[in-house]
């Protein structure tokens, strides 16, 4: 399966700001996309890094700086899937399910109205990543062909907020959460759900 | 297998409080039970309602005042899965994974390090819902025999606060979700993951 990898080069993870400085959304985010790469390769993806700018990465990177929602669908043969960059929670098992799960289209929603993880095989399907994109990915493809949606915590699990932090410290196992141990995160207590602090 | 639901009557969703009057709370809460019910009804299961105070519903009640925490390690014989009742996007596809996945103990995490449903095989397991119970069964239960963990985006999502909404909105189906389109909730667009609005 060729597995697309849309990946901002510039200024990441903004609403990270009052927990991690610029330098560190970059190198945090760094390794976030390793994670995911790593995972892709011992599935048997075929990588395309699609990046905002050059890249210095040991996998193949097609640099387009439009819109992602441009710049995936320039990209968006069937038999591709779109994977997010941002989803350190990625196993080999979870991205063998996504790939083999049947259907014109498969989706993996992200939490909060996204779509973390894609495969198209329907030459028609369009992304548009605007304004919670599940929704309006699953009805556009049911009038395409057949939908799938994959059901998995750990792809539903991308990191854009500090609360999504709480689930990699619980969950991870990769670079991305080793990045943020050595950063001084950790798990707190907090009146309801985990919460995270830092040293 | 015999499914153990803890409800608690009085005061439910307490963090619903600012979008939700306190009977619109029960109303909502039992939604949820419902749909929770109909599920484990429909993977086979064998319901035993966990309730802080008599119940009138349609499936077998025990009551116990105790703290959660008690209650269910009063319950808690092997071959227990312990199921919350604010699930509302749980499948019988998903309740059949979980109780057909081999382990000791099978957790399926909720997200904020919650534990949402397991499966007890192991007669010295116990639970502590306290502060993030997740890590601690992971651990316990490693101590004690084989653990598995569900990756499952339905089940992770326990309705708690405001932005739970929101994925009930999204991908429920059943009577909670139902309840909350009558009650006038719709999604919204906000600056970034989808938010809720009330008409």
């Amino acid at each position: 399966m060729r597995v697309v990898v849309p990946f901002a080069t510039n200024d990441p993870k903004t609403r990270l700001s009052d927990r991690l400085s610029p330098a560190e959304r970059r190198e945090f985010s760094r390794a976030m996309l390793e994670d995911v790469l790593e995972a892709i390769r011992g599935s048997g993806g075929e990588i395309e890094v699609l990046a905002t700018a050059p890249l210095d990465i040991d996998a193949p990177v097609t640099v387009d700086d439009r819109p992602l929602t441009d710049a995936v669908n320039a990209a968006l043969v069937p038999e591709t899937a779109v994977v997010m960059a941002d989803l350190p929670l990625i196993t080999v098992a979870v991205l063998e399910e996504l790939f083999e799960t049947p259907g014109d289209v498969v989706l993996a929603p992200g939490r909060g109205g996204g779509t973390n993880a894609l495969v198209s095989r329907q030459p028609d399907f369009r992304v548009d990543y605007h304004d919670g994109s599940f929704p309006k990915h699953r009805a556009s493809a049911a009038e395409l062909g057949s939908v799938a949606v994959v059901d998995s915590h750990r792809l539903a699990t991308d990191i854009d907020e500090p609360a999504d932090l709480v689930e990699l410290l619980i969950h991870g196992e990769g670079r991305a959460t080793d990045w943020l141990r050595d950063a001084g995160f950790e798990l707190a207590r907090t009146e309801s759900r985990l919460g995270i602090e830092r040293e």
